[in-house]
């Protein structure tokens, strides 16, 4: 198929038009690259959906809560999609999203979209073809893209620059548990999510959402941040109750937050982070050849072993480099 | 001066050989860059100091403390070194260590010695002279290194690459000025000390010490932290008390670290960290030519309006770029 016609069908909202796009985005061949290129500069560049990050240990119930939350937006006449940044799917051997049984309403309703994640062991990777993939959703039409990510090292961080909104899901959890939080994420969530404040868990649920409101009064307020946020609150996936607050909490951030120019200023950022790490990510790519590969985790070797000082075995490392390969785009 | 001859006379700890050794680790010349390489080769590689990260916002009493646990040091016999990472002191016009009047004392001890932070925008080029500046005093015999900075940026996250054990100083809060904190710095802080704790600011430091204990049991332990870390307690640089729990408090964390190997294992993490900063940061000096700036410049504000696909400029840059000087080390 043509890429101009191709853009015209995603444009249109057709599913089977967007999942091909999204493995045209997904290919490392280099043919593929300049056709997706293409096809993202032909989409229309003036829809925009509520990009909403999420992150959350397994088990406190990430799949339950987008189901409850993605059919309260398909409900109201939404279109949702629901991606996964995952860099750990391949070497796990399965996507976090691999299995839609645990989604099985959404996964059938009309106005959803799920997604896997790719599979791909580099983070560099996998974050490029996630924010193209949420540029074509975008341009499909879609409302709302969830983009669900595991805690495995930076990437909430790479979530969170490609989202809007940043939720944690947490579970309840006893006084001598609570170190359950990895360091760093309390710096991007803009809401915490405490799930299962359901039945017996209902009281921690409680006490954990007070322990975590604390804590984040005190963290220095970020200008974007309104009065109240970044805030924790109590839901239950399971009984469906609070998800509706959550929606009207993320709709006031958004309007505040566009009215106060901290939306169009954020995407700007976004999009000038994403061209400059794109720029970073090709030059610095001449270290992932094989034979690069090999002689830095041979010199990386001597380095930790206190053999070599750190400046003078990257010296010998550049050195080592072919002279011409380094900028080919 | 002949480069073995500095290497043995800052190996007997002569202080104007190791000033001498410092600038020239700052120095941006090619020439003096080899010979840097040169006279940290030649430095004995089998002393170790405790290397200790310090950040605190201004007016927390930064100096005063330094003042105070320094001195205490000295007075045991042992040598400190007091370095300062400032990647704002060229834009203030002024390094935050420039003013050595605020460690009187410290200042003029036999055992002591105090380097300004030098001035260079770059924070790459800063962190690596610093780390530099780092090894040269442990191979000068310094028992303790001090490296303070300021929160700027990135420069906590920094220094934490360059230290053994990071603390974080704050100055006691009223309930409704809790939000002094900059998100991120909580990750890397093994110790939070309140300082002021004395006079009428004292129930204000207990409170504030007790609100940072209890979101600190918020975070995950890492397997570097033993029990009871990382914890927060009361100071007072000016009346000189809980001073010496800190050192004692530090020590604990050093045995405990050495013991369960964690000492040996961060210090060879650090090394390779780096290592490959070193190669990235040479490799992606490209992008700091003034050819190269505007460029980006230029590229990255038509990616913020929208006129680009961050992708689609990357391209568009990397084309643009000197086909031979990319890896010319």
């Amino acid at each position: 198929m043509e890429i101009g016609d191709l853009a015209k069908r995603v444009a249109a909202g057709e599913r089977r038009a967007l999942a091909r796009a999204i493995t045209l985005v997904e290919s490392a061949r280099a043919d593929h690259k300049a056709q997706a290129a293409a096809l993202l500069e032909a989409l229309p560049k003036d829809r925009q959906a509520l990009r909403i990050g999420l992150s959350g240990t397994p088990g406190v119930g990430k799949s339950t809560f987008i189901e409850s939350f993605g059919m309260m937006l398909v409900e109201q006449g939404l279109k949702v999609a629901v991606l996964a940044v995952d860099p750990s799917s391949t070497r796990s051997g399965g996507s976090i999203l691999g299995d839609k049984t645990r989604m099985d309403r959404l996964s059938r309703a009309e106005g959803a979209f799920i997604r896997p994640s790719p599979s791909q062991t580099h983070l560099g990777g996998v974050a490029r073809r996630s924010r193209e993939v949420v540029a074509l959703c975008e341009g499909a039409g879609f409302d709302v893209v969830l983009i669900e990510t595991v805690g495995v090292g930076q990437s909430e961080t790479v979530v969170a620059q490609m989202a809007d909104i940043f939720l944690l899901l947490l579970a309840p959890a006893g006084g001598d548990e609570l170190q359950g939080v990895k360091r760093g994420i309390m710096e991007i969530a803009d809401v915490i999510l405490i799930n299962k404040a359901d039945g017996d868990l209902k009281a921690a649920a409680t006490r954990t959402c007070g322990d975590y409101a604390g804590a984040l009064r005190l963290l220095r307020k970020r200008p974007q941040d309104p009065d109240g946020f970044p805030k924790a609150m109590m839901v239950s996936a399971a009984e469906n109750t609070g998800i509706e607050a959550v929606w009207q909490d993320l709709l006031h951030l958004r309007d505040w937050r566009t009215a106060q120019g901290f939306w169009d200023k954020t995407r700007a950022e976004q999009a000038r982070y994403w061209f400059e790490e794109e720029v970073k990510t090709t030059l610095l790519s001449q270290l992932q050849t094989p034979a690069a590969r090999a002689a830095l985790a041979e010199l990386g070797a001597a380095v930790a072993q206190g053999d070599k000082a750190p400046t003078a075995a990257a010296a010998e490392f550049l050195a080592s480099l072919p002279r011409h390969s380094a900028s080919k785009p």
